[in-house]
């Protein structure tokens, strides 16, 4: 099986270069880059091609309840403890099978707005993670625990967070060889689960190497709750509990205090910040350039639909970009690349360790193209600029993981996604009629 | 002549309610709207399939330099001074041709996104008013001027200050009997144009009624340089000349103190909220809440592309309703639907005092309809929260203003868009590699 050429295409293989007037090979059997640099010759059958296209590394959201499709637009303008009462009263009502289109609409909506790698704490099972692999996604996929007796999901799934973890084991030695899918054990938060429960997590990863994802300090209450009932920070907490101590993936960190920059630097701990949601649900503001500056690796991502209310990571990206100018009243706090680096290359090791997040031989070919003819990608000087400030999920063409092509001119080709919008739509209705006649 | 009639659509008249099924007629003869309610019957000839569409009110960019397309991407990740002086350069070596050929490209990425009127300040002239005028989009256009002896554009138009500021009274005359034009003094802030400058363009516009648009305390500097000089901020100065006695349209207001907040709500003025330049620049983030409580009359606009990148209102309407929340740390301080009538209704004096920017029988058909049937706007259950927290220009389909079809089926059909962009382009290069070459 020969290579496959994209020719003629600008080329941003990470956030240090971009190259012009290039070509770009991988091989479709090893799903891997296998040529990067000038124009080698004229197009041959099979090839594709690359003018007027800009190619970037598949972006990563680092965190997301991506199932939760059905819910969007549910509850957008009502305080924090609302929402999550509006949320809970929804996500009870979840069966398994609204929870499988849930995911089903939310894998084409990442695949058509560019993600190729998603982290992920919600319901998950042998079934759902069998449907992220036909999609052609990486997933580090962490069934989610509120308590070793807590039933997260009843209607949809009657296990409780004890036997989840469990199964979480059962799951990353059950998809051991498909290297798209990696799981995680997804502890909520400190304030739903003990800290027994936490350390447990750390000793089973200890054994097995299961990393974890976790939400830490996402609002102000949540930091306060924990200072007065614990007498520490959130973050603080799970490091005494040596749950930092190893791969570990923390949500939002949104307030940190002393100190706590500092365990976040720990090896093997990620961050993923979402600046949309913490915006949205009035969290706060995380200080992005205190942990660019200390070392913390940041990825980016989307949260869910309920507080977003959409998967496009390059609104996270401008987003990201703008609130931290405007907060510090100076534009050079951060810049735009920043924010791209922690889309690609900050969230990729998130999913997989083994994942660089950058375009270059060898690496798998995870790769994006955009359209730059369009009005917003003009004058296109500065493949950079465009990235960051212009473009939208909307301008993605083409996009391949591990080689695979899983969308071809704009169409998803791994998923109806037609049928998948019909089916969510008729569900998410069924749920908010049952939901307004109480 | 027959009415056109949409049938079968959601509208959204204005952020108060919500039909659907519903109908929407309007005379193509009068350009209004002559029905909007219950579908009256089965679809005729010439009629409009609405199933799958929500229809809005215009969106109304209230302050933007559209012509500055060609400089989209120049200067993004620089400090405020920085920009100015890299954007100052920029324009020294903008032509008459380059001007209007920026413009046209504006046109058509405000049309495309659903953009109806906009309120700009730039080199203006008899030629770039027929423009407007042909593209079928609403202005409020204010030549620039920076004082009675300077010239804004020397290559373009080596007219100093105080012969622009006759100049806008000829426009006017000559554009009066054009519904789609009207024009306003351009005072491009207190720090360029004297104390006597402002007392003279309040005083002509007690005489000839036209109205005034003014950048006011848009960074910290400015107000403290104002302090140190005048002893005043930048609004009570204009107040103190008597600016605010009549129609002055004030862009960003970001940063105002004591007393500010009064002036601005006086009969006449209107403020342009312009978020997500106001963040990219670092100038800081208004207090829109405080605004809104006042009754300061509010519109949002996208400000040029130099600073943004986009003419996407859309992004604005989200964008300015997150960072309120995040700001506060409170969702409750701002309704996604607070921005949506500003991008609309609020906007909409500032074009021009007749519009309501509401759809109502009697109305000018300013109207868009967006595609209501892809992922990000299932399920549509809520048409205000995809409006404000999901929808993109990209999904807008049609577009009229005063009855005139102006975009379908999302191609705009008064301006050759590819012609326009390959122009754009090309003079952008040249004024780029002038630029690096010294």
């Amino acid at each position: 099986m020969t290579d496959t050429r994209i020719v003629g295409l600008t080329i941003v293989p990470s956030t240090a270069h971009v190259l012009t007037d290039a070509e770009l090979a991988f091989s479709p059997a090893s799903g891997r880059i296998t040529y990067l640099g000038p124009v080698r010759g004229p197009m041959g059958d099979g090839d594709i091609d690359g003018t007027g296209r800009v190619a970037i590394p598949g972006l990563v959201n680092a965190h997301t309840h991506s199932a939760m499709t059905l819910l969007r637009g549910y509850s957008d303008d009502v305080p924090l403890q609302t929402w999550l009462t509006h949320v809970r009263a929804f996500e009870l009502r979840l069966t398994a099978s609204d929870i499988r289109a849930g995911l089903r609409l939310a894998l084409a909506e990442m695949l058509r707005s560019g993600t190729t790698g998603f982290v992920d704490m919600f319901q998950w099972d042998s079934s759902l993670l069998a449907l992220v692999s036909e999609s052609g996604l990486r997933v580090s996929a962490a069934p989610a625990v509120f308590g070793y007796d807590a039933v997260a999901f009843p209607m949809a799934d009657p296990t409780p967070g004890a036997d989840i973890l469990t199964r979480t084991a059962t799951l990353a030695a059950e998809f051991a060889g498909d290297p798209l899918i990696g799981l995680a054990y997804g502890l909520h938060a400190p304030y739903t689960c003990p800290p027994e429960m936490i350390a447990d997590v750390a000793s089973r990863r200890a054994d097995d190497g299961i990393g974890v994802h976790i939400h830490l300090s996402e609002t102000r209450f949540e930091v306060e709750e924990s200072l007065r009932v614990h007498g520490v920070t959130p973050i603080r907490l799970v490091a005494d509990l040596g749950l930092l101590d190893g791969r570990t993936h923390v949500a939002h960190a949104v307030h940190p205090l002393d100190g706590d920059i500092e365990l976040l630097c720990r090896p093997g701990v990620t961050v993923s910040h979402n600046p949309v949601s913490n915006l949205k649900l009035g969290a706060g503001i995380a200080p992005v350039p205190s942990y660019l500056a200390a070392g913390v690796r940041l990825g980016l991502g989307t949260d869910s639909v309920a507080s977003n209310n959409t998967l496009d990571m390059f609104e996270e990206i401008k987003t990201g970009t703008l609130v931290q100018r405007g907060l510090a009243a100076d534009p050079s706090v951060i810049a735009g690349a920043q924010l791209l680096h922690m889309a690609t290359a900050g969230g990729a090791p998130a999913v997989d360790p083994s994942l660089s997040g950058v375009l270059a031989v060898g690496e798998p070919a995870d790769l994006v193209l955009l359209d730059v003819t369009g009005t917003t990608a003009l004058p296109f000087t500065d493949p950079g600029s465009f990235l960051v400030y212009a473009a939208r999920g909307t301008d993605v063409i083409d996009v391949f993981i591990a080689g695979r092509q899983v969308v071809a001119d704009g169409v998803v080709t791994t998923i109806d996604e037609a049928a998948a919008r019909a089916d969510v739509a008729e569900r998410s209705l069924r749920i908010r009629r049952e939901l307004s006649s109480g």
